[in-house]
C-alpha cells in the first residue's frame, strides 16, 4: 500500500456537520467525523446483534441500508449483518473506509430528503440499545510500551536498576487471556489466588487485597498478516482495524507471587475491559503525533524497527482520562474523582513498532487480535495510569473526595476510562467509555480465606 | 460427577480384540481400546474435512455410522461431521464415552457380519487421508510442571537457586500463542528475532542459533468452565476431552533477551507442534497413577490444590521418546536417534491441579483450550525433554551416529515425538507421533543479519 492511502480524506473536513443534531454538539464523542463500530443489540424484541455505526447519540444500523450504498462500501455494510465485527475487519481497510466516506455524505447536512429517510430509518437510540463484545478475540497480547511506566513499576522492584538492558531495544510484550475480554458495563468480580502475607513463607488462598486498574489503548488487527511473513514498519497501519480504551485489571499481590519466571498469568487473567466501540485507524489520522518519548541519546531501533516516518507520526494524540467513584459516592451524589489523565503520544513504542515486533519471528496477526498498549503513564503524577503507581505499590494512601481513602480498589468502587483526540483545525472525536464496577470476591472463598 | 464414572469401563478388556486385523498387532498404537479422535481429509475428491476415530490402520468416519448408533452416541456422532473436534468436545464427556463404547462393540470380533459391513464401507486406511489439526483452539496456556525441568533450566541461570521459591505452591504457567499450533507434519520455519551476541551490549535482528523442542503433554479441555467458577479437583477431570503430544519448540536466543520482565512471547510464539490423535481421558484411566515427584517433605499444597485422591491416582503414565534425525541421517539411510525417553508420571503438578488452578481465580476454560504440561523431564540424564538440558544450555556437545554433533537444532533437522501407555493387565495404547522438519530461515532475513 502507497503512503497517499494514509493521507487525510474528506471525513475529516471540519466542516462537515450531520442532520443528526447530536452529533454536531462540541462535547459529543461521535461527531460525523468519528463514524466508529461495534455491535448492538436493541432492546426487547429478541433481535439478533450486528453491527452499527455510533453517530451523536444514535446507532445506524448498517446492514439495513445497503440500498444507499455503491461499490466498496457493499461488502463492508452486508458484513455489518454479523454478529461481531470480524467479518468486516477481515476484508481490510478500504471496504471499511469506503463505507464510512460514503456514510459521512449521506449523515451530512448536504443529504437530500430521501436519503435522510433512509437512513432515518436505520436509527436507533443508544438508550434503546446494549452495547456488546464488538470482536471475536481470536489472540490477546499486552505490550508494555509506556517507558514511564516501564521505570515507576521497575522502581517498586528494583530501585537501582528501574529498566531492564532490553526495554529500549524491544517493544516487551507477553500473551493476555483473550477470554477474559469483556465490554465496558459488565462488573468485575475481585479474584481470588494465591498470595504471600508479608513476612510469611507460605502463601495463602485468598480474595486479593491489591487490586488495580491499568490505562491502556486497544489496538485491533483488521487483515490478518500471514504466518511467517513479517509485516514492515510502513504497511503494518494497513493492518490495523480501529482501536479501544481497555482497562487491564490486575490482582497485584497474585501477581508478585506468581509472575517468576514465566510472567503474568491468573494476576490478569480473571478480567480485561475494554470500550465498546471500535475508532477507526481512519478516523485517527488527524491525530497521528511525532514520538516524543524516545531521547536523542537513546540506541537506534534495529532496522526494522526503524522508520523516519514512523517517528515523525506515527504516535497517537489521545487522551486518556481513569476515575473512580466509590459506593459511598454513588450514595452520597458525589461525581466520580480523577486518577489519572495520560495521553498515548508519550509512548516509547509506536503501533506500528508493535505490530512489526509481533510478526518478527514469523508470527501470524489475524483479524480480530487485541493488542494492549500496556499502561499509558505519564512523566508527571497527574499522569499515571494505575494506582500501583499513584500510590507507590501501595505505600502511599490516596484521599478522595468522600472522605474515604485507598491503597488499592475496594468493592463497590466503579472504574470509568474516556478518552478524546483533540488537534487544532479538527473536529474532537470521543471513544465513549470504558466502565466497570468491582463486586465482592465469591461469599465461599471470602469466608475461606486460609 | 461422581467418582464411579471414573472407574473402568468394557472398552478397557484386555481381551477385547477387534476383525480390523492390523488393531491387534502388540505394535499398534491404536488397538480397539484407544480409539482416540482426530480430523481427517481424504485424499483427492476435494472432500471437507471431518472428524473421525483411529483403530489400527484405519480411519473410521463415525458420521457415517449414526443408523448403528444409539442413546448419548447419537449426538456425538452427529458431532463428528463437523470439520473439527469442538462440536464434540463441547458435548462433555458422557456422549464421546458412549460413543467410544458402541463403536468398541461393533468394530470387536463379537461384531456381526450386518454391523462389520456397514463399518467397513465406513473406514479408510490412514495412507489416503490428510491428518488435519484436530481443534479449533481458543487459548494456549503452557505450565511448568516437571520439577526436574525446573530445576535443570533454573539451574542455568540461577546455580544458587534453581528452584524459585513459589514452585511448590504454585503450578506456574503463562499464555501462549494458540494461533501458533499446528499439527504434525507442517515443517517448522527457522525464526528470526533479537538475539544479543555474547559480550556485547546491542542485540541483533537475526535468525535463531539456539533451536530447541520441549517434549510435553497437551490437554484438550472437553465441556468448559464458566467464568468465576472455579473447578475442584474432583471433578476436574470431567472438564479434559484428552491429551496429545505437544512441541514446544523454543528460541532459546530470543527468549533469553526478551522475557525480562514480563516472560516467553517470540521466543515460543513461531511454532507449536502438536500430534494429531486425541487420546481420550476414556482410554488413559488404566494408566492413571500415583505421583511420584512431590517428596513427603515438601510443604503442601493449599487446600484447592489438595487431594489424596489426586495423588494416588492423578498422575498420568505415558512414556514419551523424542527423537531426531538430521538431513545427513536421512541421505545416509540411518535411522533417527533417540535424544530422551521421558514419563509424564514424573510431573510435580497433575493434570486436574492445572485446571484447578488455571480457573481459582475465576478464568474461565472454554471447550478447545489447550494446555501444555511445560517441559517433561526426569531425574535421570536419558529423560531431559529439550536440548537447553541435553546440552547445558549449548555447553556441551551432543554426539549423533552419524558423526555430525549438535548443541541445538540444526536446518533439516527432524524431531519426532512418539509415546505410548502401558500397565500390566492392560493394553498398550499408542501416541502416534508429532513430527516437524526445521525449514532455513527466510533468505531475506539470512542475509541482513545485523
Amino acid at each position: 500500500m502507497s503512503r497517499s492511502h494514509e493521507t487525510l480524506d474528506a471525513t475529516h473536513d471540519p466542516a462537515l456537520r450531520s442532520w443528526v443534531a447530536a452529533a454536531n454538539t462540541p462535547s459529543s464523542d461521535f461527531p460525523i467525523q468519528n463514524l466508529p463500530f461495534g455491535v448492538f443489540r436493541r432492546h426487547g424484541a429478541g433481535d439478533a446483534q450486528r453491527c452499527g455505526i455510533a453517530i451523536g447519540d444514535q446507532i445506524l444500523d448498517v446492514a439495513a441500508l445497503t440500498d444507499l450504498l455503491h461499490d466498496a462500501a457493499l461488502p463492508a455494510a452486508r458484513a455489518c449483518a454479523a454478529p461481531v465485527l470480524n467479518e468486516l475487519m477481515a476484508l481490510g481497510r478500504e471496504p471499511s473506509s469506503a463505507l464510512r466516506a460514503q456514510l459521512s455524505k449521506v449523515l451530512s447536512e448536504d443529504a437530500g430528503a430521501q436519503a435522510r429517510d433512509a437512513v432515518r430509518a436505520a436509527l436507533l437510540p443508544m438508550t434503546d440499545a446494549d452495547l456488546l463484545l464488538p470482536v471475536r478475540i481470536g489472540g490477546y497480547t499486552d505490550f508494555f510500551a509506556s517507558i514511564h511506566h516501564a521505570t515507576n513499576a521497575g522502581r517498586l522492584f528494583r530501585p537501582d536498576q528501574p529498566l531492564l538492558p532490553n526495554y529500549k531495544h524491544v517493544p516487551v510484550a507477553y500473551n493476555g487471556r483473550a477470554n477474559s475480554v469483556r465490554v465496558s458495563g459488565v462488573p468485575v468480580q475481585r479474584p481470588c489466588g494465591q498470595v504471600r502475607p508479608a513476612g510469611s513463607d507460605a502463601p495463602v488462598y485468598a480474595p486479593t487485597t491489591r487490586l488495580d486498574h491499568e490505562v491502556e489503548l486497544g489496538v485491533f488487527i483488521g487483515r490478518g498478516s500471514a504466518p511467517g511473513q513479517p509485516l514492515g514498519l510502513q504497511e503494518a497501519w494497513q493492518n490495523v482495524f480501529g482501536v479501544c480504551l481497555l482497562n487491564d485489571w490486575s490482582a497485584r499481590d497474585i501477581q508478585a507471587w506468581e509472575y517468576q519466571p514465566l510472567g503474568p498469568f491468573l494476576g490478569k487473567s480473571f478480567a480485561t475491559s475494554i470500550s465498546p466501540w471500535v475508532i477507526t485507524a481512519d478516523a485517527l489520522k488527524p491525530f497521528r503525533t511525532a514520538v516524543a518519548a524516545r531521547a536523542d541519546e537513546d540506541p537506534a531501533p534495529l532496522p526494522h524497527l526503524r522508520d523516519i516516518e514512523d517517528q515523525r507520526s506515527g504516535g497517537l494524540a489521545i487522551q486518556i482520562e481513569a476515575s473512580l467513584r466509590s459506593a459511598h459516592m454513588r450514595e452520597a451524589g458525589l461525581p466520580a474523582t480523577r486518577l489519572s489523565r495520560s495521553d498515548t503520544s508519550t509512548l516509547y513504542w509506536t503501533v506500528a513498532q508493535m505490530l512489526v515486533h509481533h510478526t518478527s519471528n514469523g508470527c501470524a496477526l489475524d483479524t480480530g487480535d487485541l493488542l494492549g498498549s500496556g499502561t499509558v503513564s505519564g512523566a508527571t503524577p497527574d499522569a499515571l495510569g494505575s494506582l500501583l503507581e499513584i500510590t507507590r505499590g501501595g505505600a502511599q494512601l490516596l484521599d478522595l473526595p468522600s472522605g474515604e481513602q485507598r491503597r488499592f480498589i475496594e468493592d463497590g468502587d466503579e472504574i470509568v476510562f474516556t478518552a478524546c483526540c483533540e488537534a487544532p483545525g479538527h473536529v474532537r472525536i470521543g471513544f465513549g467509555e470504558c466502565r466497570a464496577a468491582v463486586l465482592p470476591a465469591r461469599t465461599s472463598e471470602r469466608s475461606a480465606g486460609t
